[in-house]
């Protein structure tokens, strides 16, 4: 097939970029309520162009937020169903934040196109449908059956889109999913993320005396919740860098030398990250690497402690109260909920005499991880290796991304996160754009894929 | 003597009663330069008020900032000198802040008198320029040499006071200071207070990584100042309670039995306390008791505590430093330099990998303690047990009044503190208020201290 389909994606070149810029020009940012407009015209033009491409059933399915657009394409009996996820709404843009041009009026400058929602996500999820367009254009047929599910709540957090997978579960039943959301991890190096870590989200409270104190008039004679707060924290972790709660590694999965050795094939400088961080060392769980303990590893970080007065200067008094907020990164099969209780046990049975402590729960997302080695992923190896003429790594994002967990536990299938986009490309930023290259290198990566997929 | 000065102060005491409230309606606030007139009509006031109880060399001494007032009567050569310290300005005060009459209209309301200054320290001052007053009237003369030297910024810390001492030593030298500016320990119960606690004050910063971090990707590879402040704060006490630093306890004095039995005679209910602070228990170091580990006893509080985003809601991130502010409250021969030599030292050594920390100083002020077998103590508790029908007890207070060892220091002559105001009189609050009654037996305890002090 490639020849054909290969030779009309250098033919349609020009209009892919231009229908890019078109989806480009429309501000459809989902933070607040004045582009609503906006937003349902991206998901208009969104489902004309899947219409043009030869989707079927495309429809605009209404949400209690900003509408899902929905296509599929199903006339391959035997084989497998992919579906697509993107979304088609963009951060906030402000020219005066630092844009060297209008983020709604897209230019191509040097190979890239900039614009708001240049690579996050407009210009990745173009990718797909341009793909299948090529194919049902060159071939008259897709080589597996296709389902495309768009939303326009990404970058809020997605409130809509559990409820819409779990009432349309049947609708959208498949084999695999696949999502082009992030960046590869350098340039010229195609990546394929097959983990993302959880997250827990909670505050501690210790309580002390029911008022303020004077130091001079109380110190030394009761409790004081900074302290209380202060022996609690610490003992969460040992001197060596590891969580010391009882209980936190459970579900952990151990790294196999194979993954290890991976990961050490990353592009990674540690003395380069440490300098940039102007740390006198890196520093973690001992006998892993900055990247294992970064992507592999769970982590449970205090990322922020209030207590006492915050103005300038010392006021010497004994506060109240003291408290304390943690997110730990969780990974392999580790629960949320089951990290949460091990962690409000641990501080209940350390609370120091003479003070109280309470865990408020605020964020759960369990981890996704997906072996190098599902045929799935491997159909997605072999594509870029084509398209690229370099075979991908395999990463691991230490971040989390609640709605790739949704999407496994919801429709029971493997995830392939296809990168496209690249680290440098600055999405949320001033001058987002997008590499015209991966855009074409997508494309054929994305025909290969459904190709090879269908080859079993 | 007694008979005669005690039916001069009876005769006396509405013109006493009616001069205080003379001295109460001038609004001698030091906070901020609006009342720079009612403080130098203050000054004024007062130097008349000396004059007239017929003492000489009255001067207001001008400094950089509020005037002292200076007079002395030194006609008794073979005799010891008493120094009298007070103050003359007063706490801010507004109506709107729940007073039931305003703050500089006094008025007397079952036997006392209401209005800002009245317990601090304008009632409490004059006490001592009355007592010399009706000494000089009814006896012609003073039983010891007497030097009164009050000023006009004790309510902001009394920055000028220390260079006007070493500037004045040879005018002001004393064999012993009287200085009567707080609360007796309880109502009806005359308390002379043999020590207060020193001060050392200072901020301890954690620094971290150049940038905030994402706790996503960056969780788990590098040193979390906040994670680096806690372990540093907690290893600063044992889980006992004591203080951890090598050479904090330097100079401590140990209670002897004499005094712990000193303390426990004072009326103190823990379990009150406890009921009052709604804590689970009281919390210190172990083998003493609250009123030992408050008074007599050092300790190190942390007082305020920042790191991280401090708004609602969980950031994930990992901020780029974290700080603590810590008063000390010292006792004995402790040296807030030396303790804070001593706490650099501990931090510096146990700064966890991958951090640094730094140890900014603010305060300094050295306790203060005096025996309760010093024999000016002792005159000022026989003074009391004749007044009052009942000898007083030796209190600690665990504050810190900087004044005084500056005082004890520059000239070197032991502080008697003889309080005559109550714990209940809301000084610095709404309602202040001082007690005629104290006043009244005030006055004639200061009249016996100075002839006590006479017959040696």
């Amino acid at each position: 097939m490639i020849p054909e389909v290969q030779q009309y994606l250098e033919t349609e070149r020009e209009r892919y970029v231009e229908e890019l810029a078109a989806f480009l020009r429309i501000p459809s940012i989902s933070v607040g309520t004045e582009h609503r407009d906006d937003i349902h015209q991206a998901a208009e033009w969104l489902a004309h162009k899947l219409r043009s491409a030869g989707m079927e059933h495309v429809e605009i399915m209404e949400t209690a937020g900003n509408p899902i657009v929905y296509a599929d394409w199903l006339h391959a009996p035997d084989q497998p169903t992919v579906l697509v996820y993107g979304h088609y709404d963009v951060q906030p843009a402000d020219a005066a934040e630092g844009w060297d041009s209008e983020p709604f009026e897209p230019i191509v400058k040097n190979g890239k196109i900039y614009a708001r929602g240049a690579t996050d996500d407009k210009g990745q999820l173009l990718i797909h449908v341009n793909a299948v367009e090529a194919l049902l254009r060159t071939e008259g047929k897709l080589p597996v059956n296709v389902k495309v599910c768009i939303e326009g709540e990404e970058e809020i957090s997605s409130p809509s889109l559990p409820g819409f997978l779990e009432q349309h579960r049947d609708r959208l039943q498949t084999d695999v999913i696949v999502i082009s959301d992030g960046p590869m991890i350098a340039p010229h190096t195609p990546s394929i993320c097959t983990s993302l870590r959880g997250l827990a989200g909670m505050e501690v409270r210790v309580m002390g005396p029911a008022q303020e104190l004077h130091s001079g008039l109380y110190g030394g004679g009761v409790q004081n919740p900074i302290h209380a707060l202060t022996e609690l924290l610490t003992s969460l972790h040992t001197r060596e860098g590891k969580v010391a709660v009882a209980g936190f590694y459970e579900g952990v999965i151990a790294l196999t030398p194979e993954e290890r050795q991976q990961l050490r094939l990353l592009p990674q400088d540690d003395e380069q990250i440490r300098k940039d961080l102007r740390v006198p060392e890196l520093y973690g769980e001992e006998d892993y690497s900055f990247i294992e303990r970064t992507t592999a590893r769970p982590t449970l970080e205090v990322v922020s402690v209030t207590g006492g007065f915050q103005g300038s200067g010392l006021k010497p008094a004994i506060p109240t109260s003291a408290s304390a907020k943690i997110a730990c990164r969780l990974v392999g099969e580790q629960d949320p909920d089951a990290v949460m209780d091990a962690i409000e046990q641990h501080l209940q049975q350390r609370c120091p005499r003479g003070s109280t402590v309470e865990l408020i729960r605020s964020h759960g997302g369990r981890p996704y991880q997906i072996s190098a080695k599902h045929p799935y992923l491997q159909a997605a190896a072999d594509a870029y290796g084509t398209a690229y003429g370099k075979k991908p790594v395999y990463s691991r994002s230490g971040g989390s991304i609640p709605i790739v967990e949704v999407f496994h536990t919801v429709l029971g299938a493997p995830i392939v996160m296809m990168e496209f986009g690249l680290p440098s490309e600055n999405l949320h930023g001033p001058n987002e754009h997008f590499h015209l290259d991966n855009l074409e290198k997508g494309m054929l990566t994305s025909c290969l894929y459904l190709h090879r997929l269908a080859e079993g």
